[in-house]
């Protein structure tokens, strides 16, 4: 395919040492060649690929000094959006960054949308949608667990499980071809009920088994959405510190938002928690207080994991019980805390309140018990499996959706051959999850989802 | 020099699509070639320099690949710090750049100290001190001009002009050592006396022209610190407003602070005005109440400009020439706004209040009257000879404080020949001047200020 030149700033935005001016396209060479002076009296087009050069940008309205730069030459097809790329390693600063970006655009560049020039290794055939969509999720990446399935994705793991299961449903397909071409022979329409039945039988499975892994998935690369409730003076304080110091807290400051969008995440062994109204809790030690008690039982719905926390040194109190019934068939971990006081809750309550929820006692003044909670939150949501690292998750909310809608194709499928249904009303649930399957790794999609998958993106990727 | 190997994050933190980590030092190769397996079978050591390689870091502990990555490698002495570099082009994640760093440090390198890659290009020769000092200049530039201050400081312009000083004086003081050498031949004290008092005053007038620019590129480099003051009501938020939308804000989170420390800076007419307490400003629109009498006071005495507004449309108030009093002596621009209201406004006695300062009427409503008022900024604290771009600016503190000491050291050698002073005293005093300007370009420097001085830069530059 053909396109414009385009670039954009493709390093964070602030100040650094080094900021870089991405530039792909036809002719990325000739625009940066109308702007470089180096050392040697080769232009840019010349040199071999894959070679960094030393030199200045020159304004060509001015003839002056625009910035002393390093600039990293990539021939096509062997660059990120196998096209010509140019990287321009300029000083971090938001003057000099934007001076460079500048002078590439009036050299004819287009600005890149966010997103583009991964769109354009995806447009490019270098990498499968998945591929695409896993580079932005490693970017985001809060833990090591969610890098490494964003890395595992984007290596195509993902994609070579579905590429075989699509493979599987057109061999099943190809075969009910023939029974449609050739119905004289009753022993091959034998033949290919039951086979038919076998393989799409396998299929599904394939795909639930990866379903099962979704859950698991989707909060390794999204955080697990973490209330602490609790009332007034029971330790939230304490425990959010806890957790905060015990651990990394990663705090996001969304690129392109206002200061008020931040999110605080808190790596617990490999999980990200993803806290919620955490300034609340800060600010008055007291969630259900401060905004109302019809507002935070919406706080409670959105949540993944709640963290309930009582009071070890006083009598559980009817504010405790309707706590609990308001968090009834949610994830709980009921953390009894501040043991280095003298008893006064009367714990076979606390346990029968508890249900099968995990239930930890604490001393957070003295540091004691947050190990227990730890593992309590790793093991309420991950098995072993999860260190081996073998396993291939799905974590994409669209790729689950297209995962469940091709399981139900593929068991309307299985459904009408066992129910003696036409062959070829079978075949098109057959096709339907074959195409189906084929959005998860970007063939048969729209070109609206592409733009809006892309959208996403930051600037310079 | 030999050093050991460093390695720092050289983009800015946060979400992008490129981040690097940088190496440099006699392991930097070593020390990639531990982690990094590309396509080829060439090890980074062997390769060429200046060169980029496609591949990924695998994690010696594991096995299991790290990150997809992009490695520069560049030989020294042709590098930023004349040593081998090695720059990890990594994606630009908070977990992928920290994981990239860490499994280099877990190589063998060091965590690089603020600034310390400059440093080196300092210590092995590359460059001299006020160069290395430009470098964080231009990262930190507000404005064009501000970079293009610092750009020709980098290469090196200031240095050129004080070398060339330097030399100067040596040659004074070679002749004043032929004359202490022979002391019996008058007609050589003569002539030394003579030649001496031309020199020294040429030098000195060099050294005061210099000087001279100090002003403006202290404000090119820092900004102008600026404050709004007026009663409540005459258009404070209007005016902040309309400065920030009709040019670039620029609004700094320096790194590794708290959130609050924000600087809000405009861009006008390559001036940078660093409004203080905006913030202020924005929630109360009344600075003087919000802070009281005192403290206001406190951040009027830290401005370089005031601008004062009044109600055109109102009676001046004792309020109004409380204000004057309170900036008697500064910088001030008086703004007469709202005159798209009737007049209530005595303007003879504004006029008499305003004395010497500008005067500008506007309707910041009615968006009139704005140019005039930047017009009056500009030509507030520039002259014609700022576009030109052909001075040479000093703009540094620790230099303009080492220009005024080394004019003062010339100043009593001049006393001192034409007082008669023995002429080994002149001697000391000339000797000085020349220690003084070496300090500016890093010539007989203590390490404990070069240490101090590179602490101010971001990490990984």
């Amino acid at each position: 395919m053909e396109f414009d030149t385009i670039a954009a700033i493709s390093t964070p935005m602030g100040e650094g040492a080094i900021a870089i001016v991405r530039l792909s396209g036809d002719q990325a060479f000739e625009i940066a060649d109308g702007l470089f002076k180096g050392v040697g009296s080769k232009k840019l087009s010349e040199v071999a690929s894959h070679t960094i050069h030393y030199g200045h940008l020159i304004d060509p309205k001015t003839g002056q000094v625009a910035e002393e730069v390093m600039v990293s030459v990539m021939r096509g097809p062997k660059t990120f959006t196998k096209e010509d790329v140019v990287e321009i390693n300029c000083h971090g600063g938001l003057v000099s960054v934007n001076r460079v970006l500048q002078l590439v655009l009036n050299q004819g560049a287009r600005l890149a949308e966010p997103g583009e020039f991964t769109k354009r290794a995806f447009l490019n055939g270098r990498i499968d949608l998945s591929q695409a969509e896993a580079v932005i999720d490693l970017i985001r990446a809060k833990t090591d667990r969610a890098m490494n399935l964003a890395l595992g994705q984007m290596e195509g793991r993902l994609s070579k499980l579905i590429q075989k299961l699509r493979q599987e449903i057109l061999e099943i397909l190809a075969h009910v071809e023939v029974n449609i071409d050739y119905p004289e022979y009753d022993d091959v329409e034998e033949m290919t009920h039951n086979m038919l039945l076998e393989k799409a039988k396998y299929v599904k499975g394939e795909l639930e088994k990866l379903l099962q892994t979704s859950q698991q998935g989707k909060i390794l690369r999204e955080g697990l959405s973490t209330v602490i409730v609790g009332r007034p003076n029971v330790g939230k304080s304490s425990l959010l510190n806890s957790l905060v110091h015990e651990n990394k807290a990663i705090v996001t400051d969304i690129p392109g938002t206002t200061r008020d969008v931040i999110e605080e995440y808190v790596n617990v062994r490999g999980v990200p928690l993803r806290l919620l109204d955490t300034a609340g809790i800060r600010e008055t030690e007291d969630i259900v207080e401060r905004i109302g008690v019809e507002r935070s039982r919406q706080v409670l719905k959105e949540a993944d994991l709640i963290l309930l926390v009582l009071n070890y040194s006083d009598e559980l109190s009817e504010e405790d019980r309707n706590i609990f019934k308001a968090v009834e068939g949610m994830d709980v971990i009921v953390i009894v805390n501040k043991t280095d006081l003298p008893q006064k809750i009367d714990m076979d309550e606390v346990k029968k309140l508890t249900k099968d929820y995990s239930l930890v006692t604490t001393s957070l003044l003295e540091d004691q018990g947050v190990d227990q909670l730890e593992e309590a939150i790793s093991s309420l949501f991950f098995s072993g499996a999860i260190e081996s690292g073998d396993l291939t998750y799905v974590s994409n909310s669209r790729h689950i959706a297209l995962l469940n809608q091709a399981v139900h194709s593929i068991e309307e499928a299985i459904n009408g051959v066992e129910m003696g249904t036409p062959i070829d009303i079978v075949q098109i649930d057959l096709t339907r999850s074959w195409e189906l399957l084929g959005e998860i790794i970007g063939e048969s999609v729209h070109e609206s989802l592409i733009d809006q998958l892309f959208s996403q993106f930051c600037l310079g990727k």
